[in-house]
């Protein structure tokens, strides 16, 4: 049986003054408690607080990481039970399917969800031998039996992980009852929601339009008039404001922004609502949206976060199957410069509006992002983002952007995941490559100690509080 | 006069921990047999085993890597003995050329070209002195006199060099004597042909109409129908096989790809014959023909290899004076996720496929082609390529495609090369380059050494027997 | 008070053998005189040789890196004393505009700005101590009394900065009359101008009929006609380099060029001096001109320079309120495979042409640039420009650049600066990351160590020297 370890130097520079400057660095902050302003999870767990069921639909089943890299190998999502739209049958049986996780396992070698899953195992239940086909029944059982206690309740491990705040993401027509229920709890600070308003802004769903009719019910507006629908969108943010939200997000498939006249934007919205738009139409309708939700931001004070750049569904017999979330979501080239100018013609010079620009694509980091960043006070940039939050794509983003925005336009890490046992792994893994880079700094006389000490904080805890209003 | 050597760490890390770990890595893999399973090595060498005659006609003339160094730092190419189209006389002093090769040996430090070059010089002919205007003579005739000799022809060759299995390319139009001549010789299996049809599927070439009805003439279909003419490159691709072909080829201008009904594609095919056919609609009938290619490939189970993005011929005056290859090929931006599209939903859930993807455009492999490869059963990812074929290029194709593709979506090294003295050279700076990356990642405590040593045989050896089928 | 000290091994790369062989590479090149081939000082100071007036006027309100920062962090261009266009009163008080540049001097960490402003304190100005809100008072005092003395005037620094050449920048209409003060003084050699005619063929701007009227005055040509245009600036031409220019350059918001027949050139001359040309003609018309420009350079021998890809004043509403130059510019994609064919296909073979690019854009560095620049004799690559002449920026630069292009076909650091005072930081910055990178290539045995030494002076002084004919 093969050996699990962590090393206590792992993801450090090998050599030896880079490892001990970012070994003090390191020790200094590992234990912080942990910020985690943007993910996915679910805020039904820390709601009732309920035993998970089992190893395979706690990591597997949710994780699109994980079986993207199974299924590029061929191995069919049915036999990872993953549930289909038609009902039709597929693997139930989890043993099995963990199986199947544990017999391909060495796919992973080099990536950070390997990382990820043996600090889970590793740090969360204690193994000491590694998943191997081997293992893999000892680690289900194993895995299982824990989860049946009340120290791996979701309440517990936020204690357990030191969580100081985690922001859940929510619709703009969920109705919040999760956090609701949070009221009073103790909890209600702690897990928060995040404003997604993507559903009642983006015309090229199918469901757009009852999605509009719909929130006009919930806010009791008229959201067939473009300033009822803009209304009820202010209605509704502060509704989440209510559930501790200080934050929205937008996932656009540009970063394209406009600022239409009155007449024209109510136009175009009447057209999205009749299902006549074009493309072009529905693209320019999300711009504009951006827009207002960064007007209202001003209004109302909440940080806005943009995460463009996202080919959705990229397979369709994988939709048509399974629908969204599937890992079949690909980057795409995206522009910054001319697409944001609408938007930062208006609001950009704001010094009180917080906006923070995401990307996929890592050619706009030295080029567009960092140069944007580093002038318009509303800019900051948020971390390396989904396939690019590993080390490497940290490192990318330190090397890249640093020179140009500087430590302090940039907003310490998010997590993004629904993989809740996976959070403190995914924060350790950015604060050791935090700390590495600074380390790199100081060896090589660019930065002192000292002042390496702070950012190391600063980047770990500080500026995330600060940009989320935390 | 300076000393030749070659360092048994070049190429390593100069960090210790991570040289000794390389050093291990390599120990282990170096002498594994070469798998080239794409190139572009002469085939008549292998079927006559004749001698070749000097130096400068074996490294210099065909190498357009060395000649368009030189050209661009004002060295003509009929000085450099390049044959004119015109008949128009250059150089043909061999001995001179090699002498002003030597004289401007300098431009290519830090290149690729100067690190293959020396190792040919020192491992297979054995010099012990470095390439200077002093040594030329000594170099010219010192290499003349060995290529004279049994030891040196290229049977010889390819046993020396340990090649198990190497392919050569040819169009779909080739007869293929070359192969036809090796069956029996007991080298059959070791020098295979490739299947590259794009002379019959590319409408913008000059001789397109007459090069698909030599199609016809060779497989005996009416390739006037596109039904003949799907037909007859069927019969092509089951000729190459007979002569050991595993695997096609596409270089195509850009990675569109489409899938049209039935009637259009006879349409377009037709207006591509009448030479009717607008820029848009030659590019769109080469799309159509990638996704016809992976249906046949589907069909007969060859492995394909897509190799976009080259701008050929960009210096018109050099084309209109020497042809093609002449070292004016650049490069250009290249889009794959909404380009493949059209062939991925049909094709790229087929676990059977192996369809290869290579990029001139690095800016692809994190943002594009690793999550595209991370997610298709059908798509794997070649090996940095042409200009990127290079240390530098190669650490950049690991660290930017490993953490989203993993390792198991790659398939080891192509070198690619008519040079075929410098294929020992360039596969051993791939294994170097894998072993030292390999050997970050265990000095970082990402890997473990026992996974690295298994990766370091899979990266060398047995990915690409398995992607190419051999 | 925290010790400032500028460590001697400051950017070489940590592991020891690097640094050992950096080190020694670099003490063979560090006093080597600089060559400063393009940059935007003032000819004023050189020709009248009056001292400066204060340290926040010369080291703040010309310097647009520095407010930038400060302006993305909330301070406004008001409180920084930059001056507004319509006259409004803005912060006079240039001690209280330094302590406030004090007080957020830790939001430079990490950027170049810091490291050239560190060296100005510690090796101009012999500060001891650093920069903060408590030895704000003190910089400001101390900086202020060495600068009203002899010892810094701008001469006696040009000689103790041991500056052998500096080239300054004019538009075409300047009438020189600094540099014409120079001739006679012994300085006339060694401050030299450059032309830049961007104000005479860029038809977008508001006064380009009214320029290029004017510089028909100049000239006595009748400048409404295409062929006395031209003309008119083969005179300019002939009256810069008669103020020792050997250069020109070109500030083109995109790589565009162009090679119209005579009559569709004079056409679109007309129209574009009518105004009534559209933004696709006036792109065009400066694509004309490029090509133009190149054929200048080919008859009268002046080097070209092409520095394209900067979205210039992004910022409308800063530009509005302050003008040009005021940190608001932001790099774009820029294309320049298809871009430069025009102008390639007509002079891109001629070996006596020297055209130096630049990028803004990174991703074209080993993609387009090294092919380009690896291939055509006319073409060598500039360095690492703007945003991206920094420690990482110039890394880069060579990683991805010289495997391709060699480095013979670079051509040396330029400062690119109006901060004078840093100038000697700049080029200590480049020669120490060039002495890094050779160290890093003769560390791991791909480079000979006396190959290193030759490149590095050649890298420091004579490329430099031989690009710009100085």
């Amino acid at each position: 049986m093969t050996v699990l370890s962590l090393h206590p130097d792992r993801l450090f520079a090998a050599e030896p003054q880079q490892r001990d400057i970012a070994r003090r660095l390191y020790a200094e902050i590992k234990d912080l408690p942990i910020i985690s302003p943007h993910g996915h999870t679910d805020p039904r767990w820390f709601a009732d607080n309920q035993n998970w069921d089992n190893a395979t639909s706690l990591f597997l089943l949710p994780d699109h990481y994980v079986f993207r890299m199974l299924y590029s190998q061929g191995i069919s999502l049915e036999q990872l039970g993953i549930r289909r739209k038609d009902g039709s049958p597929v693997e139930t049986d989890y043993r099995k399917i963990f199986k199947i996780f544990a017999e391909n396992y060495h796919l992973f070698r080099g990536t950070p969800s390997r990382m990820w899953l043996d600090s889970v195992f590793h740090d969360v239940f204690g193994f000491k031998v590694a998943l191997t086909p081997d293992t893999a029944d000892q680690y289900y059982d194993q895995i299982n039996a824990a989860l049946a206690t009340e120290a791996y309740k979701p309440r517990a491990l936020l204690d357990r992980f030191n969580i100081e705040v985690i922001a859940t993401t929510e619709g703009a027509l969920n109705d919040l009852r999760h956090h609701a229920k949070l009221k009073g709890s103790g909890y209600e600070k702690r897990v928060i929601t995040t404003f997604r308003p993507d559903d009642v802004v983006d015309a090229d769903l199918a469901d757009f339009a009852s999605n509009v009719a719909k929130l006009g019910e919930l806010t009791g507006q008229d959201t067939q008039s473009w300033a009822g629908y803009l209304q009820a969108l202010r209605i509704r943010r502060a509704a989440f404001r209510d559930h501790g939200a200080t934050a929205t997000d937008h996932g656009h498939p540009t970063a394209k922004t406009a600022d239409l006249p009155l007449k024209e934007a109510e136009a175009l919205f009447a057209k999205c609502l009749a299902g006549t738009a074009s493309q072009d139409e529905t693209e320019l309708f999300r711009g504009q949206m951006l827009t207002e939700m960064a007007g209202m931001s001003l209004e109302d004070g909440m940080t806005m976060q943009i995460h463009p750049g996202a080919h959705r569904n990229h397979n369709q017999v994988i939709f048509d199957r399974f629908g969204a979330d599937k890992g079949a979501d690909i980057p795409s080239p995206t522009e910054y410069v001319s697409n944001l100018k609408p938007l930062l013609q208006k609001y950009g010079n704001e010094a009180g509006l917080k906006i923070i620009l995401f990307t996929l694509d890592e050619t706009t980091y030295a080029r567009e992002l960092a140069p944007l960043a580093g002038h318009y006070p509303a800019l900051k940039l948020g971390p390396a983002w989904w396939f690019h939050d590993s080390p490497e794509g940290m490192l990318r983003f330190r090397h890249q952007v640093t020179e140009t925005a500087g430590f302090y336009n940039t907003v310490g890490f998010n997590d993004d995941t629904r993989a809740f046992l996976s959070i403190p792994a995914r924060h350790d893994v950015a604060r050791r490559i935090d700390c590495r880079f600074l380390a790199q700094l100081v060896a090589e006389h660019r930065l002192n100690e000292d002042e390496a000490h702070q950012l190391a904080h600063d980047l770990t805890y500080r500026l995330a509080k600060q940009a989320y209003q935390l």
